[in-house]
């Protein structure tokens, strides 16, 4: 590392506080490439606050992981003190930069797990080194996975399936699995979101969930999995912003002393870092103000205040109330502790790490082919009749074509129909009720997912009423949903589904070749066979 | 540079013939990101090629700034001997590779020229300056532009408003100011497609056009612009895939000698590369194969072979060529010679060359801007009624969803609407038909543009006919069309158009934020009003 760990007990009380702060900040090399203007400093901004409020880190995302690796050594260089650099990668790197190794979301191995828990204990394991090496390759020091939130909800929109599963064995087991393979590289892992976002119907980004479990549950179902992370020796916990009425009524856990220190430092006795989920979001945003939200989470027991929406203002606010004696100095040196152990841990290590253009290893591809032929949900194949001279139609629905980095030209959900003869035809959700009638011969592929942001699961009453008429008014021979198997279950319920259909929980490339395979019985042979244009990539 | 310029003249008769070839090869870092499996080799195949055949260059596609960066810097290292690193960059180096100055297409140059021609020459030199130097930024030495054919055939599917324009007057001037421009940096140009691709109305990637013109018109017009592209010193002229009648009844102005040599080389005197079209499209393939296509290349007086199908064939293919006496090995020494010049202008340089941090300066990204400005078409703006409860719909239409790297969440197009109460409804032009009716009142963006490889501009009559149905059955209010004027006249003939409307050159953020605020008749600073979310990226 060019830049070397300074002795922290030398810094100001302002620049102890800085180092309790992470912004976000845009993966993007470029201003003009910022996605989300609101909560990303320009580089200007940027770069001044490095330079002067002696920050802890910084959290990135958009751009590739090229662009990932240059932007990393551009803010390390801006700034004097090594930052922690954070990402909300959960399903692999490659979920966020493209490039990496690209996982399936932790359902899938839950799934594996029901039936076979050795292997799919192989497969988080695995995800878990995956994702460390090939962060620390591109510079990123902190992983903020895995989520151990168990996912008891169906209709939770937000963890849905990025979560293990729907019991605490599964989810500690897996959970401690993805942090013992991560610990292969010295890069941090976090558990979160404490203690437990998985019985919630609504999206804190958007607003407050309340969860109102009483003590006994909570500690034998969502504190289950935060237990076993601990154990496993997690670098980090990340809070969620959710009302617990068992335990504190009046704040979130992000702001509560009771939730934080009471339980997850003094009854879980956890001895690493706390970290806030962001404090931009809706859900601790609405509670209080920017001031009074930084000091009531270092109050709490945070060690790191993630995305406040101006670093000045919440530095100024826990140095205020350090001066007013509201916090204690030695409150404040504790954190530093323990952010010094973390990043000692990064920092002062003979890093071995490998080179950029090392991602993306051809066996850690393999591993994941694996998990999603292992977690693939199938009926029964479509007969194929490639030679039939009849118009056939391919009709892919997506819940958001702005959000879709899965429709890319090469994609297997396009090219292996188009080589069987049908004609693509791609819409989103809020069209479909336009596409209802076409006597074409029609396979559905429907791309849908619980995300953050979204406030339903991205499947709303019209669109289930869109999907009853493209059933009763188009010719539909096959199905494929790629997310959510939520949305599976709906169809087989309540569309009687006699057709052959696959389910993948993942939507890239891979999954789309082992999908559209598996609907139309072909072999690598068959397809290879078909066209060159395929190319080894997804076969 | 890592590797030093070698003496030519110790190479064996391959490794020269070697240098004769450039190959194609993705932009990105990973095989798995490949786009064209067919054209690009995957890197084990790559690597070896570089090592083993001594080859010129190579051509990338695909990948931002940053990707380039590192993947340049790896070919560099493959290979032995210097690289050529050539791009299909005519639109500035941004519109291949994301995060660098994205220009509008060289006929909104040709349209300000119109009325202002220093200014549209102003512009043109400064297009080429940034050009160059962004290139050489992430390692690309060869620009393949300026394209100084004229565009006198609106039905012409694949130059288009990839031209300056449609006299040789304004085509000459502008390409000679671009390549004046881009002499700023020592990166390589190229006029193309000689002798004059402007008036087709096929694409020769996928076929052979032909040109019936007379050797008069063919002198006065089509290459009047290579002449001036000479006289200002380009580095290399790239033929073109069409048989010229006048000239050569039997041959693709690649293969033909007559063309070739006794045009371009002795006729118009041209003394540095000439690079052909790529040798796997349509227009040539089709005409012999490959080992014959290479041999009759260089016959004719190629000094590059751009993109062979496999580069060991025509390597062995010309080798075999001058064992048998076809060809001399003066005729290859002649072309190395040549290719010696263009890589020591290259590499034998005190380069002193932007870092890849400094891409997009603001300046740069100004000068975009004003071209923009100064090449917008308008009528009158729409009245604006943000207070109205009513439902309104923002209705895009896109050419090919599969190909609209301007679909991005925070863009202008969508954004810009969205503030002013419209709901966004994202569809191509195959659904285009679904989506007739609807009584919301609506304004319609069209995003289309001629570009290769599509077999024409874009707009089937099928196309049309659901155009009329659009503007019948719904209520259109206002019009922004993108891309091309040859559609905005078609609307302006078959529709009478009467709504106000908008007409851009460009399709990237900054033309939809001109666009829309001229519709909308907005100002910046309202804009600012409205809303921070769109920051100050695009304002």
């Amino acid at each position: 590392m060019t830049n070397l760990l300074p002795d922290w007990t030398q810094f100001t009380l302002k620049e102890k506080i800085g180092q309790m702060i992470v912004v976000r900040a845009s993966g993007y090399l470029f201003d003009h490439q910022i996605r989300y203007p609101v909560w990303e400093a320009s580089n200007p901004q940027l770069s001044h606050w490095l330079a002067t409020l002696n920050l802890g880190g910084v959290i990135l995302l958009g751009g590739s992981a090229a662009e990932l690796l240059l932007r990393t050594q551009q803010l390390q260089k801006w700034s004097k003190t090594p930052l922690f650099i954070a990402a909300d990668i959960e399903e692999g790197v490659g979920q966020r930069f493209s490039g990496a190794t690209y996982f399936p979301p932790p359902m899938a191995l839950g799934e594996i797990a029901k039936s076979d828990l050795k292997l799919a204990l192989n497969y988080a394991y695995k995800m878990g080194k995956v994702t460390a090496k090939e962060a620390l390759a591109m510079g990123i020091n902190w992983i903020l996975s895995p989520i151990v939130d168990v996912n008891n909800n169906p209709d939770n929109p937000v963890i849905n399936i990025r979560s293990f599963g729907d019991t605490p064995e599964i989810v500690s087991a897996l959970g401690k699995a993805f942090i013992e393979g991560a610990k292969n590289h010295p890069a941090l892992t976090t558990a979160k979101h404490f203690p437990g976002h998985g019985d919630t119907s609504s999206d804190s980004h958007l607003d407050l969930p309340l969860i109102s479990h009483d003590n006994q549950r909570l500690e034998s179902l969502e504190l289950v999995p935060f237990q076993a992370a601990i154990e496993a020796k997690v670098d980090s916990v990340m809070t969620a912003h959710l009302l617990i009425n068992a335990w504190d009524q009046q704040n979130p856990a992000t702001l509560s002393k009771t939730i934080l220190t009471d339980k997850l430092r003094e009854q879980l006795g956890f001895q690493g870092l706390i970290v806030t989920d962001a404090l931009i979001m809706g859900g601790v945003a609405k509670f209080a103000n920017s001031e009074e939200i930084a000091v009531q989470a270092v109050e709490a027991g945070a060690d790191i205040l993630l995305m406040p929406d101006d670093p000045e203002i919440a530095i100024n606010a826990v140095y205020k109330a350090v001066e007013s004696d509201r916090l204690s100095v030695a409150r404040i040196d504790d954190s530093l502790n323990r952010i010094w152990q973390a990043k000692q841990k990064i920092f002062n290590h003979q890093n071995k790490t490998i080179s950029i253009y090392q991602l993306s290893q051809t066996e850690d591809r393999e591993t994941v082919k694996n998990i999603l032929k292992d977690s693939l949900k199938t009926s029964k194949n479509l007969p194929l009749n490639v030679a039939s001279e009849e118009l056939k139609r391919n009709l892919i629905v997506v819940d958001d074509l702005l959000n879709a980095d899965f429709l890319e030209r090469q994609m297997p959900a396009f090219t292996i129909p188009n080589l069987l003869g049908y004609d693509l035809q791609l819409v989103d959700q809020n069209t479909l009720n336009n596409v209802l009638e076409d006597n074409r011969e029609t396979i559905l592929q429907i791309f849908i997912r619980g995300n953050p942001f979204r406030g339903n699961a991205g499947f709303s009453e019209v669109c289930k009423k869109s999907y009853h008429k493209v059933f009763e008014k188009s010719s539909i021979k096959g199905l494929i949903i790629y997310g959510s198997p939520y949305i599976l279950d709906w169809f087989k319920t309540e569309m009687r589904l006699d057709i052959p259909w696959v389910f993948s929980y993942g939507q890239m490339g891979e999954s789309q070749a082992i999908a559209c395979q598996t609907l139309f019985n072909l072999s690598a042979a068959q397809l290879r066979e078909m066209s060159q244009n395929l190319g080894d990539v997804f076969i």
